[in-house]
């Protein structure tokens, strides 16, 4: 299978490169980037000498259609919106790791990215690809719209308990901790290494555009529909992300008991892995791998259940999950080229 | 006056030396340390030749009681509760960075920290050294349970929002971000710099020990008792604490107004800044300062008011809050000694 | 006295701010700011509020003659030519931060600069300000040259071992390794914290700006022509300079009586400290204050001396050096408002 | 092929099962660690849950010797000289990454690492694993001495010069800096978080261990005696080890063709990439890799050689390398197992 990717001058970029050179069933073809094309990948990424010295191109659809299968957007929002369509005509099957076709509502989308959505007839056609709850959709589908890094934890944490019924929604809480890579490589005062460092920051605090995803998500599973805080913070690393999750408990329940339903309910799921009782989860214990790792709390005091959720935002979080979809729409086992240990220290 | 540190060679104890080394109305006389007595302090803190090359002593309460007015404890919890009774009956002022005076209820202590309480007529004694709250008792006191790093961070921005009965303190929450030096330098695994760089871990899950602390105190301010969630992390940094609280609205409010309100609070507390609507402070803007600063959401989607407050932990949550009390004991302008501006970057 | 800061938007003007708000004889009066005018220095930096909240203004020669008395250049290189010129013949005394007028030889400035230099006749007014080695001129001086972050921790660690002859100095070899605040708050992908993070760079190998101002200045203080190696390294950290120096020994010499060299020559410098043989200081030891440290080793299987000297980029390296120039051009004691302790840790 | 690990519990011992799990030719048959041993690995280390879940056993030789073929030592120096002999005997294959058998000299070694030195004739057996350098005697090995990490990135950049003759190797001085992990997991202050961050420091200068095997292994190469300076500096950062090395030139070469030398003479080692020139290598870009990636400048004001070499500590300085001296050792391909591209950002 070839494979192309657009926009593989980002950090979604060179890491699905990092992901694909070794995978089996898959080479890639093409290096697609608007603002770079004309240099080699390696100008760019000097730790992918020897690794993969592609050129950069332009997007010339029919070129693009004629030498690939396959193609990952990693873009920013808006601009998978205008060539997926394209694509998906010419018979391509297009993975999305940007927002665009994630929310069903394209006043949603307008709303919380304020830009205009995509339009409603490929907006149906996408199958959301958080892999352990849509496994089925997503064999049959043609567009995938790769979840976001916040929303693949947080929702990795919460929909067993919703699903399970055990917990109140209405008082559903998330506060998400990230490193920097989740903005991307793009220049801004906000990713400046002096003004991360040794600091920690909340932004767009109630007007994240991950919250209505999330919501969404939720409500496909449960069908309760539910207005939620996330709070994103940005914290002095690089790679990972946690989400710490509070919500009330139904009925009293153990901690022994939440994690023995945890356990059972993500038996099958080769990459969650679900922490014994008085354990948590940190980030680098799922660095540079596609686990998600979990703990859970219950507190009798408070008669809440706290879920914390960690992954890599690069990999679970965006390219690791692309690959995991690419691996279930093409009937591989879904760990195919995606067997790498966390790197701990 | 004419003061000594016990525990001078922890960081607390060196960041009081910092604060008091240029202190017009104080002398450090003399600084103790078990374990280390017999060096000097600047064998163990090479950063403080020239500025501060005093001997690390043993404790000898005769002599001590003699040379001192004031003795700042800062001390792991279980050992200023031995300690102290003798210093206060011999005439001495004590400021105890500690936990062992802060919780009134000796049951309470046993219960979360896991050791025997001090003796209940001390506890009696001991005023909760929260400046902004305890001005007049603070003035008035022989003795200052200088309160918690995350107590304070949560309770300078929660109290406000209590005190004027503005949210539910059933559905209080606060999720605390701390960089490493809350841990002391004590040598564990948890503090090495492998394990904590690029990694954040939450710890203490549902069972920290500033949780009755934060109880206890909005219970004193509000006359309500609360039982609330309280989840510490640790991220990669060294300084800096930050509270993220959510607590639902008894009645709508906007930023605006809520904004409003805590500016009002806090007009006249030197030490305490509250950010514009639309702003949320980081832990850098308070860095090596004794400033709280805080911002403030109201989101009505949720009906929630989220607070953010942060601190540098080893100052307002520790050492430059003990000075500011100090102050306060003794008539100075509370902010002597303490107008250093946060070094940023 | 009234002074301002033209460049107060950037780390540099900032940290004048710090120190100058806390100064006994000096007031601030104008923030000078091109390319942020209009905005209050607090928006750009919420660190400030209620410690320093004045507008940043345009450049008015005229306005900024008679209000103020002394002017502070934070700016980029090339910006000061163009200015300290009018502001001279006004009659006022000028203290330029920036590279502009340290290079005797406007050709070398071309050269190493890649740019026009200033005029000549201001170059020979021009003061170097090292501050420990030319303390008599700077005194007479108008207008400052003050030195760079790297030249000002090299020299101060070479130049005792060349004036007293020690070594040879064509076998002088210079490696540095530096925070990142050093290149600024503008935004540039090479000090995005994602490649920052986790990471050492060498950057401009043979050919950094700051080669021939210690060239210069060895041969000011020694007479003697060097041409040396200076490769300067980014290092995953904020603040902060360290300069290992290698030289050959003429003659053999203990580390014993090199250290005692030393600690000689610095007798009367407040802010210089020599360590004890055998102790080699970290950055993290002068964070924040004006201090450079210094650690030498005589290693008598290579006979070669190591000096290793580190200094606080943005103080001694920068805005502390230039109050204590100040203070030394006015006759006050050369650590007047700058008696901060290292912030540790 | 059966392998076992000693010192399992160290950050090697884990990088090892990092690599040896996804090995198509190896399997792990034993984690020995004296001191964790009853324990499950992933207790100790939960990033290897549903990965590696093996108990840590204590060493029997007879059991030992019975199950496994090989044996790589992840043990701090000291401990694989007496151990290596016993399995030697009973025909294991031994790869030790401590430095014990690294020194032909037991004398230098006593010297240099302050305890007693191995048996003569098992220090006679060893064969240094610098895989690039010696290949044919690797394959021939039964006791591979895996070489420390500076001596790994010091000698990639040293020796192609160093063998073609073109510097004078009595200027020889490396300028060493270093990720935390290379001490190991071991907690002492050195190693805090809140010592390391924001922070460097130069150690053990003039006297580290490392010194004598650079040393040994360019006269083994080139025939010549040399003694060097190598300084060591701690970063912070976790992974990631630099060599700046300087020397001069006995004759004039311009960079271009000393960085055409250095293609051609490492054209058929897969592991090592030089840089264009006017390009140099930064640590992340070989961020948990086997990769060695090397820079070259030649300055023709000074004369001088500057190279600079990094790797991943942890991999190509320590357990990647062993890997590959075992592929080397029975002739598998020397990127079996190892064929991970650098993890970016």
């Amino acid at each position: 299978m070839k494979a192309g990717i657009i926009g593989a001058n980002g950090y979604s970029g060179v890491e699905l490169i990092r992901f694909l050179i070794n995978h089996p069933n898959v080479e890639i073809e093409m290096l697609i980037s608007h603002s770079t094309s004309g240099k080699n990948v390696k100008e760019l990424y000097p730790h992918l000498s020897k690794v993969c010295e592609k050129p950069l191109e332009n997007v010339d659809v029919d070129e693009v259609a004629e030498k690939v299968d396959l193609l990952f957007f990693a873009t920013p929002s808006g601009v998978s919106q205008n060539l997926v369509p394209e694509f998906l005509d010419k018979g391509l099957t297009c993975i999305d790791l940007s927002g665009d076709f994630r929310l069903n509502d394209p006043e949603k989308y307008t709303k919380w990215y304020q830009k205009p959505a995509a339009d409603q007839s490929y907006l149906q056609q996408a199958v959301y690809g958080l892999s352990e709850f849509y496994k089925e959709q997503i064999k049959n589908a043609k567009l995938i719209a790769n979840p976001g890094c916040y929303p693949t934890a947080a929702l990795l944490g919460i929909l067993p308990a919703a699903k399970m019924g055990l917990v109140d929604l209405e008082t559903l809480i998330i506060d998400g901790k990230s490193g920097a890579s989740g903005a991307g490589r793009g220049v801004s005062l906000g990713s400046h290494f002096c003004e991360v460092n040794e600091n920690v920051k909340a932004y767009k605090v109630g007007v994240h555009q991950h919250t209505p995803e999330i919501e969404q998500t939720i409500q496909s599973i449960t069908g309760e529909q539910t207005n939620l805080s996330f709070t994103p913070h940005l914290i002095p690393m690089t790679r990972g992300i946690m989400c710490t999750v509070y919500a009330s408990l139904k009925k009293p329940l153990s901690t022994e008991e939440a994690v023995e339903h945890y356990k059972q309910f993500y038996e099958s799921d080769h990459f969650v892995r679900v922490r014994e009782p008085g354990y948590w989860p940190a980030t680098k214990e799922v660095y540079g791998s596609n686990y998600c790792d979990i703990g859970i709390v219950s507190d009798e005091r408070t008669n809440r259940l706290m879920i914390i959720s960690v992954i890599d935002n690069v990999v679970k979080g965006a390219s690791g999950q692309a690959i995991q979809n690419m691996n279930l729409m093409n009937g591989w086992e879904e760990w195919t080229g995606l067997t790498l240990t966390p790197a701990y220290p």
